[in-house]
């Protein structure tokens, strides 16, 4: 059985349901380490009356900070000591809710990045399914960083899906070849020609849902606004319907389709996936949702378990070393 | 009154549906001159039992051609004539559904930039009524061009909108300033300082929708990727919740609330809307959807009149002379 550790201190929740999240996770059977200030988590564990164990790490970093650099000055920052018990072998992966930034900068400098492997990369696991690579580590990318995606994005899939061979498909402005930028032109060309992607050509925003593909690459600033207006969009549209039947006259009608919607709309939520991999690092690293619920974050350890025990990380190196050489 | 010229050659249904479209814009009292293949074109108004003047064009431009080159080599294709049409004053707009970069090529070629554009762009207006700049003719730009597409879309939410002051979000993965790549660093930058832009900061994707902003300004790439997805999940999500109340006993319920459902799902549909605007040339250019239907068609007609009643050319050039001098 896998260890998680969590970074108690990152999210805007943080910690009263980060430690309801990792009590929940635990309840289900994970293996999880709290690492955070140790009198409050004790406490809020006690209030809990739960017993977990606990690292202790007296520094935290703030959203508005620089993540490079407070990674390097703050050495017992409780995403830094997450990432450490990986990089020791203490833990198997680590989730944080914290500066998306700040994990990043912790699981390439302390756990370091998979040989062959030129930019780790967020792969997001929308609630439809659709598996975006990159989802904003990297704004500005080269093609051949887009083949890495691929790689990356592929292994997600195999672990999430159980799909061994899932399509890649690359966002773009129309189907077409010869669709994009220069960037979409030249990763055309090489995802075309690389032995082991399963390249379907290029793909919309709107194959966020339907069945066109099981992974979407682009670079970090498309795929982040791609993700934000998806789920916007889905929000706002919720909303509007439901203003539209807000009459006296629908109430009856709508209370017999709510427990319909309801569980769509339960199935749609960010809470029920838990987050996103950070993929192309030697270790497991789970980035979660900044105002994740008890629910999410227990989602989000049981997603890293599911990696260590799927093996995400040699699927990944294994991939990366595939297209690049030994 | 305003005489509007109608590629009728261009759109997956052309010509039919567009001779269809012109004609219910004629019956609302509208001035249209259809141009394309005379005889197709005078058929088809004869079978329609209506009556509207033909500019007769020979030649069409196909959606896989290049379309500068097109341009350039088929002097007497419809989208040329009726761009032609306008530069000679003979119309004082023009509407094509058919090749985007074609429509582009005519109206930069034929009709001609406004002094001081540097980038003629995409102002598409999202059923939800806001304006994005650009939507897809630029998908480079630098922070200078930014600038200008956010004075050019408060122009169109002047004439759309009739706001005289409309926000200004520049799209980005954040609300901080700081947030996104080099271009957004040097737009956020440059959009705050320039006198006569109301501009509110960074908006996201989810800002597609909500009351954060009137225009959202952005390269053309990531601005066709926001639209083109916030279009797919908001059918993708009417499918699925038809779906989940799919089953026998939501029937009745569900025929109850269908005439909100439907009447919140014409609001949002973007034929009613009908196009996009061309700014920064200098004679008003409304492109269509490629699949519009005779609805679509017709108010793209009404949105090219109604902004040559309200001077958008002019508005355009104003506030461009504004922020470039004259």
């Amino acid at each position: 059985m896998s260890t998680i550790a969590v970074d108690a201190m990152g999210g805007d929740r943080a910690p009263d349901e980060i430690v309801r999240g990792c009590v929940e996770a635990a309840r289900r059977g994970h293996d999880v380490v709290l690492v955070g200030d140790e009198e409050r988590l004790c406490a809020l564990l006690e209030r809990f009356d739960a017993d977990l164990p606990v690292v202790a790490s007296p520094q935290v970093i703030g959203m508005d900070e620089d993540p490079a650099r407070a990674i390097r000055e703050k050495r017992d920052a409780s995403v830094s000591v997450a990432a450490r018990l990986v990089a020791d072998g203490a833990a198997d992966g680590f989730v944080s809710a914290g500066s998306t930034g700040a994990a990043l900068a912790a699981a390439s400098f302390l756990i370091g990045r998979l040989p062959g492997v030129k930019r780790p990369a967020i792969a997001s696991i929308f609630p439809t399914g659709k598996i975006v690579v990159d989802a904003g580590a990297n704004l500005s990318v080269r093609a051949e960083h887009l083949v890495q995606f691929a790689v990356m994005g592929a292994a997600v899939s195999q672990v999430y899906h159980g799909i061994e061979h899932p399509r890649v498909g690359l966002l773009n402005i129309g189907e077409e070849p010869g669709k994009g930028r220069e960037l979409e032109h030249d990763a055309f060309r090489l995802l075309e020609s690389v032995a082991g992607i399963r390249f379907v050509g290029n793909v919309e925003g709107r194959d966020i849902a339907g069945d066109a593909t099981e992974v979407i690459v682009t670079d970090g600033f498309t795929g982040n606004v791609l993700l934000k207006t998806a789920e916007g969009v889905a929000r706002a549209l919720y909303t509007m319907i439901l203003e539209a039947v807000s009459g006296d006259e629908y109430q009856e009608a709508l209370a017999t389709l709510m427990p319909a919607l309801l569980s769509l709309r339960a199935r749609l939520d960010h809470e029920n996936v838990g987050g996103a991999h950070l993929v192309g690092v030697s270790g497991v690293t789970v980035i979660a949702h900044g105002n994740s619920s008890r629910v999410a974050i227990a989602n989000a350890v049981g997603m890293a378990a599911d990696a260590v025990a799927k093996d995400l990380v040699g699927r990944v190196a294994r991939g990366i070393e595939a297209v690049t050489g030994p």
